[in-house]
């Protein structure tokens, strides 16, 4: 017997919020290695090789069923939201 | 005392471990119910009224540091990914 649309969907919920827990925790620790650049005096927070290496890594144990391509997509937006927390954060710095 | 870069990142990698398992969970789940779907002759995967129930959620409980706009796309990105996702798998279908 299938399972229900339902059910399934209650699945995703559950997971939906393990997700917005593990990415607001991951993006918590991003800030973190923003604020000590800052301090280090490093302002660009931008490091391509660093973000190349995890994709390397998310191609090479990526299981499915999403294609290689759409599940770096996903971690290039969680980047992108990253990068764009650490330049906020340093404009507040600034204006501290 | 600060926690050093390599630390910070060290954490990040094991989110991004648990990230990929269950972003890859995810999808499978999102996979099975257009299986389903398919099968009851319901060609059309895209439910816009089920994406904003969970865009609204997301923005209810969204803990930060991300805006909930930022975690929002990211979310925006695994339901794109998810219904290429279903589409390949129905042109799958198709072909058998």
């Amino acid at each position: 017997n299938l399972p229900s649309i339902e059910d399934l969907r209650a699945q995703i919920d559950s997971i939906n919020d393990d997700l917005i827990r593990l990415i607001s925790r991951r993006a918590q620790l991003a800030a973190e290695i923003g604020h000590i650049k800052t301090l280090e005096g490093r302002p660009h927070h931008y490091d391509p090789a660093r973000e190349e290496r995890q994709l390397k890594y998310i191609e090479e144990v990526n299981p499915g069923p999403f294609t290689a391509a759409a599940l770096k997509s996903i971690f290039k937006e969680i980047f992108r939201a990253s990068l764009d927390l650490e330049e906020a954060n340093d404009k507040k710095q600034l204006l501290v």
